[in-house]
This record gives C-alpha cells, sequence and structure tokens, in this order.
C-alpha cells in the first residue's frame, strides 16, 4: 500500500516529519501560506541532527481546494486556528482517509469529531526539538520520535503502513494503544511547565530550584493524574517524580507556550488547559490550581491582545 | 484613667493614629528609627483631609529600652518584622498592658502569645489611606475608622477608654466583638486583590474588568469565607458581592502589597496567605487557590531577594 500524505502546517514538526517522508521517497503534499513562493523556488530545508536534506522540487499548495485527497492527513497547526479546519479538510479527505492532529492538549479530535463523525482520526503527540528558522527552513535540533493512536474509527492497516513510512524516513514511531492514557501523560509534563513560565515569566531550571514553584509544580501534576484517573486514564503516580527528574537534568528550557507569550503568538490555552479542566470537571475531578493557571493566562492573553 | 500609649511602627498607619491621639491631648511615646533626628527636631506633621497639624514637642524614643511602661501599646510594624516585636515589647509592658497589633493578616496575635502568655493581646484594623510622604511627615487622604477586638486576656475597660481617647482624637472606633470573624472578614478582600496584583502586575479596576480575574477572585474569595468557616468565623455569602461591589466603584487600587512589590520591599506573605493556609487547613479547609498565589507570591520574592 503506498499512501499519499497531506501536510496542513508545514511549520517546524508538521514541515519536519512530512520532509522526512518526502526525502524518504514517500508521496507527500504540502499546504503553505506565505512561505508558498519560496519554497516552489528553493525547495524545503531541514537541517537535522541526523543529516540536513532539502525537499526540491516539493508539492506545495496554497490552498487545500488544489491539493489531491490523500490516504493520510497530517495536522501540525497550532490548535489555536483548529476552527479553519473543518473547512481546510474538506476537498482532500475521502472514505478512509486518516486524519492524525499532532497537537498539545485534549479534546481536539473529539471536536474535529462533531464535524466529521465517520472519519477516522487519531492523535498524535512528537517528542522533538525543532523550529522555523527562516522561510521554508527548518532545524531539528534533538530527539524526534512520533507517538500516534487513534481517537476513533481506527483503520490499524494504515497506521502501519504510516509507521512502516516513518522508520523507513528516520522517524521513530510508536503506535498509542490508548490516545487517552497518551494524551493525559503529556499533559503531566505540558501543563504546569507551560503556563508558569508565562505567569512567572521564567524558565523550568528557575521553577525547578525554587521551593515554592517546585512544590506548585507537583501540586498541579497531581492534580492531573487525578483528573485523568477520572476520565478512566491510570498513571502511575511514579510518573510525576520521573517528569520532576527529566525536568532537573534539562538545560533551562522555555516551552512552546513561554515561546508564543515572548513572540506575542495567542497561546494555546484552551487545548493545554481549558479542554482538560472542564473534561475531568465533566467526569468529576476539579483540578483547581490548574484552573487558576488557565484564569491567569486567560487574563495575561487578554492583555497581550489589548 | 488616663492611658499611657506607645506607638510601635510610627509610619502611615502607626503615625497617624498616635498623632492625633497625642494632637488631641493624650499622653503618646512615639518609637522612631532613623527618623528620631528630624522629629525631634521638627515634631511630626500630618497632613490629613480632615485637618492638618504637627505634634512637636514628639515622646520620640530610638529604643523601647527608653521608654516608659505603657498601658496601650499600639503595634504598626510591617508583620514582616514580627520576630524583633518580644524584644521590643518586654521594656514597655506592665502586668495590665493592651498589646494592639495593627496589622495585616491572621495568626499574628497567637504568635505573640507564644511569647506573652499572659498579655492581654487585642488586634486592630484600620481602615484608611495614608502613606509616609517624607522624614516624619504622613500623607492622610481618606478614611479612618479603626476596628479593635481582643484575642485573650480581654480587658474591656481600657478598651473603653481607648475608644473614648481614639473619638476624642477625631478618630472613629469600632469594638470588634469577635477579632477572628473581623480578621477573617479583611482576608476576603486582602487575598485576592493583594496577592493577584501582584501576581499579574496590575491593579484593582484591570482585575475587576477582565472576567477570568474576575472569577478568580470570586473563587479565592468563596475559599477564604470556606476557610472562614471552618476556622468558626460565619461571614453571610452575600459580603463577596459586596466586597466585589466595592471594588468596582473603588478608582484603581494598588493594595499595599503592590506598592511593597513595586518598591521592592518585603511582602507580608506570611500574615495574609502562609498563616490564614495553615489555620484553615488545621481545621479541615484546603484553600487551594489562596495556596497556588501563596506559591506564586514567594516565588516572586525569592526572584526579587535574588
Amino acid at each position: 500500500m503506498k499512501l499519499k500524505y497531506a501536510i496542513i502546517g508545514a511549520g517546524a514538526i508538521g514541515g519536519y516529519y512530512g520532509g522526512r517522508l518526502a526525502h524518504a521517497g514517500s508521496d507527500v503534499h504540502f499546504l503553505f501560506h506565505s512561505e508558498y513562493d519560496h519554497v516552489k523556488a528553493n525547495g524545503m530545508r531541514v537541517d537535522s541532527v541526523i543529516g540536513d536534506f532539502v525537499v526540491n522540487p516539493i508539492n506545495a499548495y496554497k490552498s487545500t481546494a488544489d491539493m489531491p485527497k490523500s490516504d493520510v492527513v497530517i495536522v501540525a497547526l497550532k490548535s489555536t486556528q483548529n476552527h479553519l479546519l473543518p473547512d481546510m479538510l474538506r476537498p482532500i479527505v475521502h472514505e478512509n482517509t486518516v486524519v492524525v492532529l499532532i497537537q498539545n492538549g485534549l479534546g481536539l479530535e473529539g471536536e474535529l469529531a462533531q464535524h466529521f463523525p465517520h472519519l477516522s482520526i487519531a492523535g498524535g503527540m512528537a517528542f522533538i526539538c525543532s523550529s522555523r528558522v527562516g522561510a521554508g527552513h527548518i532545524s531539528h535540533q534533538d530527539y524526534g520520535p512520533l507517538t500516534v493512536g487513534f481517537h476513533q474509527n481506527a483503520q490499524a492497516d494504515v497506521l502501519a503502513q504510516m509507521k512502516s513510512d516513518m522508520e523507513a524516513a528516520q522517524v521513530p514511531f510508536i503506535v498509542a494503544e490508548d490516545l487517552n492514557v497518551a494524551r493525559w501523560k503529556k499533559l503531566v509534563w505540558n501543563i504546569p511547565y507551560n503556563g508558569l513560565t508565562v505567569a512567572l515569566n521564567t524558565a523550568t531550571d528557575v521553577i525547578m530550584r525554587t521551593p515554592s514553584s517546585r512544590q506548585l509544580v507537583t501540586d498541579m501534576m497531581e492534580e492531573v493524574l487525578a483528573g485523568a484517573k477520572a476520565c478512566g486514564a491510570n498513571i502511575d503516580p511514579s510518573f510525576i517524580d520521573d517528569m520532576l527528574s527529566m525536568t532537573d537534568k534539562m538545560t533551562p528550557y522555555s516551552p512552546s507556550m513561554k515561546l508564543d507569550f515572548d513572540n506575542k503568538r495567542q497561546m494555546e490555552i484552551r487545548a493545554i488547559y481549558s479542554n482538560p479542566i472542564r473534561i475531568a470537571k465533566e467526569s468529576g475531578f476539579y483540578m483547581r490550581k490548574v484552573e487558576m493557571l488557565e484564569q491567569q493566562l486567560l487574563f495575561i492573553q487578554n492583555r497581550m491582545n489589548g
């Protein structure tokens, strides 16, 4: 089975994974906006710790209306743009298309499913350090594994082929048996560090070496575990220690939300905070400190938007 | 009964009330530090909306060791200095002295009682806008009522005389029947606004007109009411609406903690946050959002102290 891929959001994440697939010979079609003319002329350049390459010529498009129907659509937009997704997807999905949302947070697959109840929808989590450093130019600094699991209408054969294609493209690929657990596990780290680096205007290392904020991180991780449990996702409490130890060992780090804040971009508050808080509350657990962070982030975003 | 007063902390609060008493003819003795030489030479000046005056000559001292034993000691230090209080008080208290802590927060009378189990200890709350504008120079902009109630070893006759002296000095004076209730009621306002204006680096009006922070204020007030209730202080829920309405009508306001933060002074985190949180927790209620604010303030104080 030869899969046709569409990449919606060819930035640091989508550009890297799509670029790897194209470079390895897969049939990949990229949606670009402002970078379209540049990549048509120069291709898309990826500087990577595991080998640089350029995708040139590249199957680039300015609108999904011009793109072919695809077997796998990889969505790597920022979740703040997901309200645009239904209209963008309609021209490129067929009856058996698998749409993979490689995005932060919780509840995004469910939102999409309300528009496409019969669509095969999966969620993906990228464990990677990469960034867009210029027009059609991506820098991949470290890591790279991709974890994908189905939200609804699973198609195991397509996912198996995608895994095979990714591995042929030097991308370690993990099939998540339970997307809900995988998403909540990622939130254990994302919820405290994304928001607190913004609210306290600092980096992970300062948070970790200050006793009161380190305790606050731990309190929030415990709330996330309790929220996850209420939602049927059991995570062993030792996972909190694992996340704290990992963060202790990291070099000072600004999570994606802190980079958004520093660059005065919209923050992914809904996907990372509002959705998990609401979903946990509906299942019976109220993450109070997490909600307070959401309230502070909404205040900060509101002030930033003027 | 002619009372001898000692004023410990002759700043915006202690200087105003002590100055009013002295100006009206009470026997008042003031402890000064850096301002001692200035007030000895020039007296203490109070510019007040209800009439300016100068206390000159003034009974000024550089150490409580030189002060007479007093019947009423008014402590108006910032609570961050209360660790110095036991040694400061010893030379000036006699068997029947009443010590009144006109300070923010909760639990300070109890801490003092551990050092002086037989002392008559009261707590006071000032509803006043005043500030120290120069050496021995206080500006009183608005309000002025003083509410005082006993913590232990009540001496109703001394308090009645103090009320009489204060009223003769143009200070409205309210005897609180239940200090615990009065202190918790003051916390309903102080806890959300003091800390949030620092954590969000803003003023009361911006907090009130932003939906998410207005909701956060309400959430915290509800926590404080529940904490108060656990501690035996019943406050009617309508008090929350009263506080919100009052704050809506206020001109943009920076609470004392915000002024401390802006001027890089120590914040009264222990009295306004740590003590109420601990006392409520010991009585069975966990104020989670209030605790998160405490954790953030400790982080901010820690960063400020370098």
